[in-house]
């Protein structure tokens, strides 16, 4: 089986379990990063996203930068808008937050639409908001990991066409990539930023990101320079044009052993029908959702439609608390995650099933810990 | 001997050849970037950077990011000066010109001072440029990889106190920290910035960095908020101080794997007196400079005080280009970098000895390395 040594399941929202050939390539021996041998990995690694982001369009560039996920929001607040420039925030949670403070630090003047603890803001709102003002960008979470809810992206961006169609759109795709449905150039995506650890399935340390033609345009249009260095894209885009040519090129030394671990994950996602994926994450996360609601447990996210695939928030019952629940969960061998939403954090936990958690036959993630849950709970002295 | 598979010998100026217990620590199961084992494991690797760094002043602050070298220099440029404030930059090469365009990237008001080509500015002129303006910051590259120029940190340091105490003293020690020796407190540094691959021997993906107390209640005392989300050390700051006093914390997920890693790599180095790793990495690189000298080539950094112990840049023959060198070398199943200097950087390659490369008594890189390139030159028909 496997060759990791035995440890805790991490069934939290990232980073999740890893595959061993995954690890296997975080321990690829020192190669230098100009070196055709790497160079050609890298690229071909470029390569691989545009159909993880399902973009078939030449002009649209993905970037792979040391980092995390939270880089992307940098990335979009200091390339794609200049100080004083408008974005509308859709927000479903902590991480709507997040997005629209990192654009508010770089000086954009921020409106940021919530929606209401576990569920979305309305089409119709965020029509209404675009019709009343020009906004520069507008971004969205598509899950958002302190609730677990889903933003319907294609909606959204149907919307931005018809009702502010150069309004660049930007989605925070941090724990959505790799495991829901997200087509780029389908739904007409101007950003998705993403990083690694998530549906992806490799350790943590990289932003990843796509963007349209439109967007650097957009970025190569710009005024004034970005105020910025390490988080330039005018400077980290011939070098990402050029890795993915095959040609050596340097601005800051990219971490071979993760863009080897990003490769080894994305030749096993890439090697099977997106479509087939997503269906094992649905069908993983429905079985989760009927289970807790079995047991009489609440969903942070209300609705169905609301609903990730890729992770479920679940509050506890009345007189259960996170801390008695997390380490009870533990000494059986299941590691989740307490809330982080700043109204109800103390409320809920929360259970990542992305990746191999939802892919693997070989693996009893899913059903191991709902048996954990199921335990836990009766232990807190809680009946169904 | 060694489990990773047969591969040429990285003896570029970083990433350099990794210890094997290092690489082993990159594929570490997956943890949760919260949970108790890794807190500990982050907050140990966060005090140990102490001890390499050598402060014992509790104000010093170390900082260890997702990103790369360059990172270090952002970090510096957003958050210790505001936009409008100065900064005297003494340059040896490429990075310290680097170093300045990213202080102007946010703003800063840059004096930049350059050696002379294989030399560094003299003291004197420091003094001078210090007495003449008031400046925020004074940024040196300990070691610039594009010429294997050696700085005098202690010198300049000294010459800051005594004509502008107020000035900030930042040193890039990308290419020094764990191979020159730097003593933080001593020396009286206000930032020491650096990265993991080069002679800390770790893999590249993050920045590693160590503040003053003096330099954190600059940033504490700014009259504008730092333009930056992820860069900001305000966010970080509270982050590092959490982990280091093993309490969970988040702004943004590290790699739990890099600091792993690291915290291999920071043990092995610690394990032994620092001046003992220092005077090895000088033994080493006088027997390179020697040999090469004997063979009547001639090394970029003129003066033996000017000349790092982490590498050395060597001038090629008249006659023999870098093109007909590097692929004969790889032959050999050695690699050298070619030059990167804006002015000569056709003319010289980067031999690059640190880490294990220079203290690991089972390998015999530098023989190898310096006997490949004898026989290279003789076959491109250089004759000592």
């Amino acid at each position: 089986m496997s060759s990791q040594p035995a440890h805790p399941t991490l069934l939290i929202p990232g980073p999740i379990e890893f595959d061993d050939a995954v690890l296997e390539s975080m321990g690829h021996y020192s190669e230098s990063h100009v070196a055709a041998g790497f160079v050609a990995t890298f690229g071909e690694t470029l390569t691989m996203l545009r159909k993880l982001f399902q973009t078939t369009n030449p002009a649209s560039q993905p970037f792979v930068i040391n980092g995390s996920g939270t880089l992307g929001w940098d990335l979009v607040a200091v390339n794609l808008l200049e100080p004083g420039e408008d974005a509308l925030v859709l927000s479903t949670g902590y991480f709507g937050d997040g997005f629209a403070d990192c654009l508010r630090a770089y000086g954009a003047n921020v409106t940021k639409l919530d929606g209401p603890i576990g569920g979305r803001p309305q089409v119709a709102d965020v029509e209404k908001a675009l019709s009343q003002k020009k906004y520069k960008v507008l971004t969205v979470t598509h899950v958002d990991t302190s609730t677990g809810v889903l933003s319907d992206i294609k909606s959204i961006a149907a919307a931005v066409k018809k009702v502010s169609p150069e309004t660049l759109v930007v989605v925070d795709g941090v724990c959505s990539v790799a495991c829901e449905e997200l087509a780029f150039d389908d739904w007409g995506l101007d950003a998705v930023v993403t990083a690694g650890q998530k549906a992806i399935g490799c350790p943590a340390g990289q932003s990843i990101s796509m963007f349209s033609g439109r967007a650097i345009q957009a970025v190569q249009n710009r005024k004034t320079e970005p105020a910025t260095y390490f988080a330039s894209m005018r400077r980290w885009l011939p070098i990402m044009q050029n890795y993915e040519a095959k040609k050596p090129s340097y601005f800051a030394t990219p971490s071979p052993q993760l863009v080897h671990a990003l490769n080894t994950a994305l030749k096993q996602i890439l090697a099977k029908p997106l479509t087939e994926r997503f269906n094992k994450h649905i069908e993983v996360s429905d079985r989760v959702k009927k289970t807790v609601t079995d047991m009489g447990l609440k969903i942070v996210a209300t609705k169905p439609e609301d609903q990730s695939h890729a992770m479920t928030a679940i509050y506890l019952p009345e007189g259960v608390a996170i801390p008695d629940v997390l380490p009870k969960l533990l000494s059986k061998g299941i590691i989740f995650a307490g809330g982080i939403h700043k109204e109800i954090g103390t409320k809920y936990i929360r259970f990542g099933h992305m990746g191999v958690t939802a892919v693997d036959p070989r693996r009893n993630d899913v059903e191991k810990a709902l048996e954990a849950l199921k335990g836990v709970l009766a232990e807190c002295g809680y009946k169904a």
